[in-house]
Parts: structure tokens; C-alpha cells; sequence
């Protein structure tokens, strides 16, 4: 498993799809072939992230303009870049990250005229043209993945910023439309099929065992 | 004064070089001769963007990467001109803003590498092509304007996000060395350079009235 020394895999798709259960299933067998594997999420991980993280999911903060939460996420990457993925990477670690620049070419594309172009340029000094070298796209119906969010919410156990924020509102993401969410799925799928070098669809509406198979195939397929 | 309808209009330069003074001294004048003004700073003015500038600031941040420090005054910038800049220029108002992108490209540049490309490229995205109409850059000897800083430390009055600060330590960005000042003093002198039909230098190393009567010249002089 020399081959997956420093690289790069990003999870991503839409709310409930399954992306952290499936980068700890993937951590694991990884370590269990001997690969040393940093597991991290985006936006937060670094102190500067979490305290970014805290202003972009406050569910009050409603009047936030898209081209600014599409700056803020990528101020946390910047950060987490530098101080934690770069690193790891130099050191030869494996980094999984749960979500990344494809998140933003997903949610906040379109929003006050936002184009592909423009979150790209942005996104290219953010990570000082370090692009991760697979990109794994959860994907399932949107009426699936809101049902799942929707159980999380009666179970939640989450903090913002050392706060408990368990049983409180659904953030500020989540709140929106389900029209929003459809667009956000379609907008994945077009980042698959512009890229399919760097991208793997994975249809994750099935048993986690069944979706892990699929990613771990195309982890060590050596795409 | 019709002509100074929907101009946009940006006071910048070292810290302690007088803009804060100048620009409300211009905004008295303007709004004498009838002309309608919006008088900001940046980073800050909106809700979202005094929380950015907490972070900014906070001196205890030492670890934040430039990038990060460059995409957060986006953020913060970006908020200001969809919720502040934008809609009072196409009111007809002239806007004046203390900073804008002009001191990302001083303070930033050559930070982890980042080019004045990069930071052009970035900030085009922020502001969606609305570049200031003229930035009127106050210049002085790095060790002039030190000094004032150091006096308003001894007589200061200022809040962060709500938060008394006065007499605490310097900011994040004061605190830097002499050397760097001397840097950011250079990147503002090559950036009239650059582009003298969009900028203005002024000496503000001389009584206000008279700094004050240079800026009135340049702003009324259809620059």
C-alpha cells in the first residue's frame, strides 16, 4: 500500500449520506494494512476552523451573502491546509477529509451569481494548488438523505464552538429548501462527469458494507 | 456634485497615517455641498463581519496561516459590500470605506507565497468586479506613523465585537515588526505605481488641513 503515501481522498455528497461513517470504515481497514491515515472534517478541525465553523452554521446569522460563506469556508481550508493537511501529506500520511472544495462547488454555486469559474479561482489560492487526488461522491435521493438528517436530529449529540448545541435548531445549511438540497445533489453529479479522473460516484443509498466495498475498490485501484 | 453620485471612494495606508480623520473630514465637506455619504470601515461594519474581524484581531491567533488571514478580510468584505457598499452606491450614495482590498494587497502579499495575482484573483471574486472608483493611499515614514499608533495606545477607546479592548494589548497585525510596516509601506507606494488612474497618493505627514485639502483636490478633480 506504498502507492496511497500521501495522498489525498476527500469524502463528499449531501447532508446524511453516510460520509463519516464511511471515511472511520475506510480509517480503519486503512490502519489495518499499515497505512498511517489523518481522519479530519471541513469546515472546522483547526481553532481558527472551529471559530469560522461557529459563524458559518449559526442559524441566526440569515442575512449571511453567499460570496462571504463561500469565503469563510475557504478560510478554514486555508488554515486546516497549513496547519494540519500539508503537514500530514509531507509526512507521507494518507489524509481523508470529510468534505472539501467540492462542498462548495456544490452548495454554494449559483448563489448571488457565483459561477464554477469563479469558486475555482478562489479555491486554487485557498489550497495553493494542492487538489485532492480523489474526490468520493456519496450519492442518493434527497428525500433519503433528509429523512436520515432528520433521525439525527432526534438523536443529536453535536457541539459548535464547546457549545452543546444537541437538540437545538438545525443549522443554518440545512434549513434551506429541499429544491436547494435537489440542486446540490445535481451539482455533485456535474463535478463527477467533468472529472471522472479525479472523481468516483458512489451510490451510497444501499448497506454501508455493500458502500464500503465500492470505495475501498476505488481507493486501491489506484484511480 | 452630481457627478460624485454612486462614486466609491477608499481611504487607505499604514496604521497611525490619519485616514479615519481624513475620511470624516471629507464626509463633512461632501455632505456641505449636499453630496449624500456613506462613511464605513473595513473589515467590520456589519454583524458578520465585526465577528470576522474578532477573529482578525484576536492577538492571541499567532498561528493563522496568511491565507486564511487574506480569505477572512474577503469574507468580511464581501458581506459588506452585498448588505452595505453595493446597495448605497446604486442609491446614488458616495460611498467612503477606511481600507478595502487595497490593504489586502499590502498586508497580505508575499505571505505564504501569495502574489498580487493571487490576491486580485480572490478579491474580483468578492467584490463581483465592483473595484473602487479611487483609493487615496496616506503615506508617511514607517517610524511617524509607529508613534501615533503608540499614542493611541495610551489614550485608547476602542471595542471589539462588542468587548472593551481599550488598553490591552496591540492587535494582531500591530504587533508585527518594523520590517514588516517598512514592507507594507512599499506594497502601497507600488501599487500607485500601478495603476495611477484608480489611485492617489497623498503625504499625511503634515497638518490634516492641508492633507485634507490635497484629498479634496483629487476627489473633486473627476480622478
Amino acid at each position: 500500500m506504498t502507492e496511497l503515501r500521501g495522498k489525498f481522498i476527500v469524502f463528499d455528497g449531501g447532508e446524511g449520506c453516510g460520509k463519516s461513517t464511511q471515511a472511520k470504515m475506510l480509517e480503519t481497514r486503512l490502519q489495518q494494512h499499515g497505512v498511517d491515515v489523518l481522519n479530519i472534517r471541513d469546515p472546522g478541525t483547526t481553532r481558527i476552523g472551529e471559530m469560522i465553523r461557529a459563524i458559518l452554521l449559526n442559524p441566526d446569522h440569515l442575512e449571511m451573502a453567499m460570496r462571504c460563506e463561500m469565503l469563510l469556508y475557504m478560510a478554514a481550508r486555508a488554515q486546516m491546509m497549513k496547519e494540519t493537511i500539508q503537514p500530514a501529506l509531507d509526512a507521507g500520511r494518507l489524509v481523508i477529509s470529510d468534505r472539501f472544495v467540492s462542498s462548495t462547488l456544490s452548495y454554494q454555486l449559483g448563489g448571488d451569481g457565483l459561477t464554477s469559474g469563479d469558486i475555482r479561482a478562489v479555491a486554487e489560492v485557498t489550497i495553493a494548488g494542492r487538489w485532492p487526488d480523489l474526490t468520493l461522491i456519496l450519492d442518493m435521493p434527497v428525500a433519503v438523505s433528509r429523512s436520515r438528517v432528520q433521525a439525527k436530529y432526534e438523536h443529536r449529540n453535536d457541539t459548535l464552538f464547546g457549545k452543546d448545541v444537541s437538540r437545538v435548531v438545525k443549522d443554518r445549511i440545512e434549513q434551506r429548501s429541499v429544491e436547494y438540497h435537489e440542486q446540490v445533489r445535481d451539482n455533485y453529479l456535474k463535478q463527477v462527469q467533468a472529472d471522472p479522473s479525479r472523481y468516483q460516484l458512489i451510490a451510497a443509498d444501499r448497506q454501508v458494507q455493500e458502500v464500503h466495498e465500492d470505495i475501498w475498490a476505488a481507493v486501491t485501484s489506484g484511480k
